[in-house]
């Protein structure tokens, strides 16, 4: 039996872990949920799952869960950041699942690192700002960090059982999105509700946004980079429109291992949360090649996706840049759904807030999520500047 | 420093095996080689590896290789299936590839595993013929059988780092042969030339003709069956024509594991090698999926690969069967190489041979090799009565 805390329950990957945890009583026990606003399906998940902390935004919502559940007092409510990390630290807690969308994830990961706790790690965020924090308290504290990511699980699976000495190239996969081939001139007119139609994966919008302009590989090249302790040079991206097989791991002899199966994010959770072993899948439905026939390949070029070559050129670069990227982009996406910038806005104006951020090397953990505060009130003043215009 | 024999060091997989030693000589010693009747490639194997053991067909291309060699006695030359078997089991060899072609791989596979010696496996006859006695032998002697096909050491790649209670299924890619998709109307038109152009792979006549019959994938079956201790249920096959994906394992959890590479036997005969190690390839070339840009995968139609039926009944019935099928199809298939018969006789006069046989169960390995003996003389038989029609 595994204790697990879920913090960002209420999330896509949450959602999809409290669903693989249903089908498997035996095996896991929820200990803690953190979430955010949605406290109706917050709810029915204390209900189900019955956790012995719960934690949510801010102390109004905590307050009002507390009203709601005034007969019991078998739980403990928390709040914040605080709270979140209390959920993320607490003692019989063997596994974090790692899943709340953005940069507010880095602090409680890190939390429940230095505190002993395996991780399952959906919030790239963690290692894109501060993966060489991250892995070294992971390695100190002898912790597992699972990816959830499909691309990451898939390489993960890929590189078990061999030496990381062997490994030539990874290649990570993309879907390209739903604007894959289109020239700029339409990515102008792109509009809120076409970005948000993914070709592929049903996933929160924040990520969807990130799909489309790419800038979600961008963050998997630089989370890749520190789970696999590897160079830039080592991380190749391949346009594959049917999100089949989610990534590949190229061997010096010649061989490439890759994993392949249907879109469905519980493939994935469910290895993180049985690793080293495999479940059977909470799944009836299997991938059978010939009903899909076809899979392509396609070089992803980075002029046509400026978002990856942002990516490299933040990894390389390094210190603080990644975090500032990542911020920048986070409150542009943000911008996006509130239709305040265009679609192609996005990466333009993170490109902008990179350009001129005076990169501190070797960063505490304070220092990147000032940079992180620093980029997104960078973006803000970008897009007070761009809104006055019009 | 591993010790070396080759079996059938002048067939394709022998001169590979051979290339990728050369590239290796601080890994791989050759000490044995034994060949058939390609002397003159021989020699120049022998000037090359200095091996100890020699053996060829028989006494007089003994004497005759014996007398080129006139001014060297720093290695013994023998001959026939004894001194194949000398070759296979001499004490100081570590590893036995065994890449005879046909049943006469059986004997000295099995000799050398009984003689405690690792063997990398491209005969698949060994497994197909005599599978439960070779797999038992290779336990009892804690004996590594590490295959040498692409399909195979695929699937053995796939399943590195699992445990077998995962898998749900083994899928056996075939590249459908250079008659894919053509009517049964053509195929009676098929000529000795167009099946021996396989669309992808270079080897030896035989495999190359067993591919144009999908024989070739029957027997894989058989040998998957054994080699990874697996139901007939759980052994699917997948035409895939640009053989890039060599095989793949398809797990509970929905995770499907694939192997893929350009179409090279340097590659599985060099991972059989080093295993479980992993040695840079001796090849420039690597793969670059969007330069093959699409992978095709269509259902494996029994009906319209009436091989693949015929083994599957061969491997469900068992006992001797999968021998006769194997004997009877080794001996047809060089019948149509002679001329004698037409394309879709091999497959068609191999069932009527396997539909006369008394099927013996538990079988000796003499009584095995008695089923052999007994098909090809059977199949001899239809051949020539089919001639005397003519």
């Amino acid at each position: 039996m595994k204790n697990i805390s879920v913090l960002g329950s209420t999330g896509s990957i949450g959602v999809n872990t409290l669903n693989v945890v249903r089908c498997h009583p035996a095996e896991f026990h929820i200990r803690g949920l953190s979430a955010g606003k949605n406290i109706s399906l917050l709810k029915s998940q204390i209900l189900e799952f019955r956790p012995a902390l719960v934690s949510v935004a801010n102390e109004k919502l905590a307050r009002a869960l507390a009203d709601s559940f005034s007969d019991r007092n078998d739980f403990k409510i928390l709040y914040g950041i605080e709270g979140c990390i209390d959920v993320a630290t607490s003692a019989d807690v063997d596994l974090v699942v790692s899943a709340m969308v953005g940069s507010k994830g880095l602090l409680p990961t890190l939390r429940a690192i230095e505190n002993g706790k395996d991780i399952a790690l959906a919030n790239k965020e963690t290692l894109v700002m501060a993966g060489e924090l991250v892995m070294k308290a992971a390695k100190k504290n002898k912790v597992r960090i699972i990816p959830v990511d499909s691309e990451h699980s898939a390489v993960f699976q890929c590189l078990k059982g061999y030496r990381k000495s062997a490994v030539r190239r990874i290649i990570l996969t993309a879907s390209g999105g739903p604007f894959r081939g289109r020239s700029a001139e339409d990515m102008s007119q792109v509009t809120l509700e076409e970005a948000l139609q993914h070709p592929r994966w049903k996933m929160g919008k924040k990520i969807t946004i990130d799909s489309a302009t790419m800038m979600n590989k961008g963050l998997e090249i630089l989370e890749a980079k520190w789970l696999f302790d590897i160079g830039f040079d080592m991380i190749d991206v391949c346009v594959h429109p049917q999100s089949i097989v989610h990534s590949m791991v190229e061997y010096h002899d010649g061989s490439v291992m890759a994993q392949m199966g249907i879109a469905d994010m519980k493939v994935p959770i469910a290895y993180a949360l049985s690793y080293p072993r495999r479940m059977k899948s909470p799944n009836k439905e299997f991938l059978n090649l010939p009903d899909i026939r076809t899979l392509e390949f396609y070089r992803a070029d980075q002029d046509q996706y400026p978002a990856i070559k942002l990516a490299y050129r933040a990894g390389r670069e390094g210190g603080t840049l990644p975090a500032v990227m990542n911020g920048a982009n986070e409150r542009a996406v943000y911008a996006f759904l509130n239709k305040q910038i265009s679609f192609q806005e996005i990466v333009k104006l993170t490109e902008k807030v990179m350009s001129v951020h005076h990169v501190l090397q070797k960063p505490s953990i304070d220092e990147i999520v000032e940079a992180d505060r620093w980029a997104k009130e960078q973006m803000e003043t970008l897009i007070e500047e761009r809104m006055d215009h019009c």
